[in-house]
């Protein structure tokens, strides 16, 4: 049996995937994973994830460079979910132009933006 | 506007919900929150998620005592992801009485458990 075949797949065929800087820690993006995307990621040692909204595989950095190479790969017990330890090329994980998607806190009942933008994302996406 | 209705709430009200040990940085859980679960989290200070499988709110540590007290929250830019960094009491994060859920890692083509058993999850659930 492969090692594919032991991941949880849900009804829709995906598993989350929450993504790790091997350096900081710091969790930098949750994101979905088909079967393929998970086999290319294992195989090209790079984030693949799948798109729900375009319907199709995303080679993270693909547009913007902010490749995530990935150093481990780990799976949970059951909540249906794989961890991945990976290299912020960049340090950009963000569509935003921040370190991380997790850039708004909550603070007395509000959702405060706690993160700078270290790029503009018009420059980081000026191939569109 | 509540910070509850920005949260991007999936199609079965859901969001899943990252929590990574405030101290180590180990990502410790990912589950699942409705409103009502993120709400009484934030009132209470400790994890509460929606257990799919049960059908109602889960109370982390209500039987095992391994409550995750919650220093902060953080919600990502569109992913539907919340990020939580908790204190996990007693250490162990997961029903199997390791640390991290995510005890399971990808070395050549094999899931290999690399975490140690802390406590027998016999001991740790035997009120049932």
């Amino acid at each position: 049996m492969s090692w594919l075949d032991e991941v949880p797949w849900n009804g829709d065929g995906l598993i989350a995937a929450v993504a790790q800087d091997a350096s900081t820690g710091r969790v930098l993006t949750v994101a979905w994973m088909n079967r393929g995307a998970l086999e290319e990621t294992v195989r090209t040692k790079q984030a693949v994830y799948w798109s729900r909204s375009r319907k199709r595989l995303w080679r993270k950095g693909e547009e913007s460079g902010h490749v995530q190479n990935v150093r481990e790969l780990r799976l949970d017990c059951d909540a249906d979910a794989v961890l991945l330890s990976v290299e912020q090329v960049g340090g950009i994980a963000c569509h935003t132009g921040r370190q991380s998607c997790f850039f708004r806190k909550l603070e007395n009942g509000r959702w405060v933006t706690t993160d700078p933008v270290l790029k503009d994302p018009a420059d980081i996406y000026k191939k569109k």
